[in-house]
């Protein structure tokens, strides 16, 4: 195939319309704010909405307003091709985490129409609710939701800034607590064929790489001891000496050392595992500076492709803990681990859009996803799926998320591309 | 010489009196609490000095309501003897940690009385005030006015629980605020042949040693980085790669990782060095369990009873600091090291004490002082020291406190023969 054979060019006027009334109508102060169910994601939703229906493409909403905007295939018994992202943001974040997924599916299926595309089988983009944590402590509510598996526990959390609940949130934006409440499920797994995700990398390795696209292996679990503590006692710092000192940092300090050298090793032998301790903190109301630490607290963050290497981590923390115990005199109590199962995406998928990708001329690498997305809900649900990131400067979550409309013009020629292939399967 | 020439009995009976009176009329809760220039430190006062009117004694104060009890000598024009420690504690304190000295002087110059033992120079108990830094936030207030070297600017410091200034508490109680603003000395160096101070010991030394006294061989200085900081660049813990991560937690636990092989190499060497990090925090309101640190901060603190080990430490800190930086992609400041000077206790004084102990057939050890003691202050400005420590099971500035009073009237017995001995030289 040359790249003339298989290449569908996207609508990026189209997309960059888009993120221009996003930028315009959903800015807070530095930062974009497009909260779950409020205001900003509401907006979104209503932009793609209309921007579908200016496509002539077909509209439905399920009981979470999640929001489905299909190109009919000629077969429409056929399992479809599905793609999309969620459109709420995190306070103060950027306009592209999420957004420029649902976008790209737009812009994607705005050129197939251009070149006059008829698919085989329907293409469905899905602009997706309520994936942000930040909001309601959860992730992915929008999706569990489409498949009729949100938890109803969840509607009950109040989201961080109205104190209100998520059933009276979904409720005002129109959608039906009750059908959700009784686990009513729009999508079946088994008429998906596949979900492709564009998304905005949330970290800097397609920066580094120099690569404008990535194709993610798979998103990380991850196994945290999210309160880990470590007592010992307090004492004063010039009278104590060292053989009798129960100092809680100095042991805290010999445990993250030797959890540092057990990430060595696990790299050494080619394993996936991330090491991180973002929290680390004496006690405010009892500590000094001249006295021996009596108490810690900390985050013990491992993240991972394979159960087995977070496993191995924890069980090396919970062994180095009780060594440095004894020899320090303090004791650690580091909590159960909290586990959330790493998502593997589907290997042929990623075969089908690297040659593609090779075809197109674009340069692409593999890379692991660190952070949670939607498409983690779909492969749990047994959807084949795939993720294409978007180079992306800043990191995410932040007002200075950089990406370049030539790279994201990049990722939708390949999804298109792909839709175009796939949906003719 | 054998014990019975030597020994001193002092008067156990007025000391247990005293501690009795003290515990009885100065306890909050249930601890002890003794403000500076408040109603317990008062009481305290007021309770020497009639303790001291009982026996006899000649009776002084300063502009700064310091209280000096005398024993004559027969030769009044010699440099005399003194012995003494504060009587302010900490709130929340201990019944011991300045009293006991103050009340071994007593019950010494009574034990001398007692047995008829006329001295050649003048022996004085001296009560100090304003010992504890947590009141007016600086230490010696008391013993530094007794020297006219009360630096001005702390009369203007307020209590730390009343907000109000030391110029107004020190006039309330009857002191002289313009006789100190002019520096008026009440002691001079000169004039004094020797201090000795007898003090629980702040750390567990002797309790793990099984002695109940120890002969002090000086107070440890500190060079301390208050206020250090590590400056790198958040991120998500999933997402971002080792390899460009400015994880400031990493850095920072490398950096007091590397100083404690530092301290492990002088220690092997034989020197006097105390390593603490008592305070080590990422920040509360931008660290998240699933962010990578991108800033910390801490206290390095290095004690010592020799300035050029201390300043190899905080060099040695730098240095770290520099090659942990370009490893880590991170900035360290740890700011300019706050440095107290270390007291070398007299020698010969402490010969002399050990001899004696010797003589009474009382086992003693030399250790080093961690705490800060008024004997700095004598010994800064040319007066020979010495220090007694008494065991001490659970540290001070804590209500529990533990001395036994076999333990303090072995500590006494040594004081009172000392004093007996060396105010007939």
């Amino acid at each position: 195939m040359s790249p003339r054979e298989v290449a569908v060019e996207p609508d990026i006027d189209l997309a960059q319309g888009m993120f221009d009334a996003l930028r315009a109508n959903t800015s807070a102060g530095r930062g974009i704010t497009r909260a779950t169910y409020g205001a900003g994601e509401n907006f979104a939703h209503d932009l793609a909405r209309k921007t579908a229906a200016g496509l002539g493409l077909e509209i439905a909403t399920d009981a979470a307003l999640n929001l489905y905007m299909t190109l009919p295939g000629r077969r429409r018994e056929l399992p479809r091709l599905m793609t999309g992202s969620h459109m709420d943001s995190v306070p103060q974040g950027g306009n592209y985490d999420g957004a420029a997924g649902v976008v790209a599916g737009l812009a994607a299926l705005a050129g197939l129409c251009r070149q006059g595309v008829l698919p085989e089988r329907d293409i469905t983009v899905m602009a997706i609710r309520a994936e942000e944590a930040a909001w309601f402590n959860s992730n992915y509510i929008g999706s569990h939701a489409a498949f009729g598996r949100l938890d109803p526990g969840a509607l009950d959390v109040r989201r961080a800034d109205t104190g209100r609940p998520l059933s009276e949130h979904i409720a005002e934006a129109g959608g039906d607590v009750a059908a959700l409440r009784r686990g009513q499920a729009h999508l079946d797994p088994q008429g998906v064929a596949a979900f492709l995700e564009v998304h905005i990398e949330q970290g800097p390795v397609l920066e580094s790489a120099g690569l404008p696209v990535g194709l993610v292996t798979g998103i990380r679990g991850c196994l945290r001891h999210a309160d880990a503590k470590c007592h010992g006692a307090y004492a004063h710092s010039g009278a104590a000496p060292r053989e009798i000192r129960r100092d809680a940092v100095a042991a805290t300090v010999a445990l993250i050392h030797g959890l540092t050298q057990h990430w060595n090793e696990v790299e050494r032998a080619g394993g996936d595992l991330v090491f991180t301790v973002g929290q680390f903190n004496t006690d405010a109301a009892v500590a000094a500076p001249s006295k021996v630490a009596g108490e810690t607290r900390f985050v013990l963050d491992f993240r991972g492709l394979e159960e087995k290497i977070m496993r191995q981590a924890s069980a090396e923390a919970e062994r180095l803990a009780t060594e440095i115990a004894g020899r320090h005199r303090v004791s650690f109590d580091l909590g159960e681990g909290a586990y959330s199962y790493p998502a593997i995406l589907d290997a042929e998928l990623r075969r089908r859009l690297g040659d593609l990708a090779g075809h197109l001329a674009l340069p692409v690498m593999a890379l692991a996803s660190g952070a949670g997305h939607d498409s983690a809900v779909f492969t749990e649900f047994g959807v084949p799926s795939a993720m294409i990131f978007i180079r992306n400067a800043h990191g995410s979550h932040n007002p200075d998320e950089a990406m370049e409309m030539e790279d994201f013009a990049a990722a939708t020629r390949l999804l298109a591309s792909f839709l175009a292939e796939g949906a003719s399967r």
